[in-house]
């Protein structure tokens, strides 16, 4: 395919917006929300059912491929995209999020960062450049600079010489990308902690490197809602109208909502796919924890109303005896509804959006949540 | 429904039959695989699945299931069917066999058994009367006598003793049947070790209280396969030829193939869903064991020729990406297509049977068997 990576806004509701990311490997409708695919699979989830939810776009974790089974190896094998079956767009993230929390031993300097593998204790080297390279390795779509991310709170100077430093490596990343094919792309990374100031500094260098779309970074770590809520509310305005906006890592229903309302485009997160195998479903009409014995005899399925097989053909009773007795399908069924009920989630409100209805929708998502007992 | 259960057969080659069961939950095709979904759920594979490779029917244990969640509950939930979203017929097994493998504490009498539960302890009384009652409440179509299930070798004596407590036993699990709805059937089940002597007396008695179809229990425990098949075959001569004949717990492919050619008509065996969590594949040209390293670059799928999804789709290198990581997705795709390779070989065992080439068939099947190096 010949297509040029391309954003297009289609409506807008206040300061959120509904729009298209064009790639090679199809449409993303915005607001997004990309499951996590660590491994080259989104966790006890066939490719079939990941894409049949409603998911255009997965995240897959330079980190974890790297160590296993290797991006030369992927390459070799014809790209992540066919290695998983799973033939849509994908998001690749730098890696360097997972060096900083999983990694031993890790050492970082201008150049990049050294680490040891958390698997076997092999010593691995990921700069903006390798990072780049490992990620056209795979073939990812949408490309991700590599960064650094601290854990908050942390001192503001140590805040600041990590967001310099990202930004060193964002203009490194940007040259090392140059000549990729045209429909994918390469994001840059906003970082500078709960800082406006700082956040402002990197928004603005970022954009004067013009990349084709700027993640918000650095949240999410720790802090509570309304500070990272005000840290996007701080950053948004900084960010071009027309450039894709991803908030990384975030979040649980009830953010991603918000962070839309905030002008936020594109969204990852492991809660959905891991509360599956920890026996917590999200639905319609708020949390429900399988492993609560008032569901032993629980006829309901989890939402009659779900258009997913998972959250409307299996009762809670069922659901709650496979978590009893630690059955896969367990893990399997509550997943597939929860990626499902995002999805749900993000189809809402970009119909929403398109009708300039959603501040209603959110209304009455927000008290549809407090109905399942806790 | 108002169906009677009945069986009949619909065409014969050598001693080998394909026939037809009906049930009130649907016909069940034979020579038949029953994949084991012990806690009411065919491990790792959506029921879906399980029905879509081919399958007719499944088996579910009575001994895990009167532990938990409990009988009655699953009857108050609508009977086992429906708990497990299979409409299609089941049958459970009287639980004996379980009792004896997996329990401890147990005490055998005339009367039943009393065992304390492999999970908590607790103390539970299973005879032939509860083992019937516990089948009706799961609303089994095809219902097992409690037998005693011993382990081989054995000496004559105590295999005599546990044969002939079977028998008693199978008398008492008749009489607990009678007036249960006209879709349902109870199965005895021979027992004698490998003693010939034994074997035929055991089926003699058992023919002469009349059940709808004769089970070949108390194999596969530890003998030799031509010691097994011998055993089948001094058996098959005394059971009616106008009842189906199944041999509980049985087994490899070519296992399967051989007893077909001795005259059985319905197999169940956790092999292909124990398999595919330990990455093993069985496919139409032999086993592949996906944890071996030479297949980290090997592009090929299990089985390229396969209708399967799981067996055609995905790299043998992907495959074995997977199971290194320790990914749900491994387990899912290796049992998926084990149960669908089970399921291809019945139907061709099926085919061959009708068409009067199963000796042909058998031959090609064995020798393509070979062709997996490994």
């Amino acid at each position: 395919m010949n297509v040029t990576f391309s954003f297009q806004i289609l409506a807008g509701n206040g300061s959120a917006r509904r729009g298209e990311i064009k790639t090679q490997r199809g449409i993303i409708r915005t607001p997004a929300f990309m499951p996590v695919g660590t491994a080259a699979t989104v966790k006890s989830m066939f490719p079939d059912s990941v894409h049949a939810a409603g998911t255009d776009i997965v995240l897959a974790n330079t980190y974890h491929l790297m160590l296993r089974p290797g991006a030369e190896r992927i390459a070799r094998l014809g790209g992540l995209h066919h290695f998983m079956h799973w033939p849509y767009p994908i998001l690749t993230d730098s890696g360097g999020y997972q060096v900083m929390s999983l990694s031993a031993l890790r050492k970082i300097d201008d150049k990049g960062v050294t680490f040891r593998s958390h698997l076997d204790g092999m010593l691995f080297e990921l700069t903006p450049e390798r990072a780049i390279e490992i990620q056209n390795l795979l073939g990812a779509d949408i490309v991700m600079q590599l960064d650094e991310c601290i854990k908050l709170p942390a001192p503001d100077s140590e805040v600041e010489r990590a967001m310099k430093l990202s930004l060193h490596w964002a203009q490194r990343s940007k040259r090392a990308f140059e000549g990729a094919t045209p429909g994918r792309a390469l994001f840059g990374i906003v970082q500078g902690g709960t800082s406006p100031t700082l956040r402002k500094q990197s928004a603005r260098e970022l954009i004067s490197m013009d990349f084709s779309g700027y993640a918000i970074g650095g949240l999410a770590v720790g802090e509570p809602q309304d500070v990272m809520l005000a840290t996007i509310d701080e950053t948004v305005p900084e960010l071009p109208i027309n450039k894709p906006r991803y908030l990384m890592g975030v979040g649980e229903p009830d953010d991603l909502l918000a962070a839309v309302e905030s002008g936020i485009d594109m969204f990852d997160c492991v809660l959905p796919t891991r509360a599956g195998r920890h026996a917590l479903a999200y639905t319609r009409l708020g949390k429900v924890n399988l492993k609560n014995a008032h569901h032993a005899e629980d006829p309901r399925p989890l939402d009659e109303q779900s258009q997913c097989p998972a959250a409307r053909d299996y009762s809670r009773a069922y659901l709650h005896h496979l978590v009893k007795a630690n059955e896969m399908l367990g893990a399997m069924l509550l997943t597939w509804a929860n990626i499902a009920y995002y999805q749900e989630l993000m189809e809402g409100i970009r119909v929403a959006i398109s009708t300039g209805r959603l501040p209603e929708f959110a209304a009455a998502t927000r008290e549809n949540w407090k109905k399942e007992p806790r």
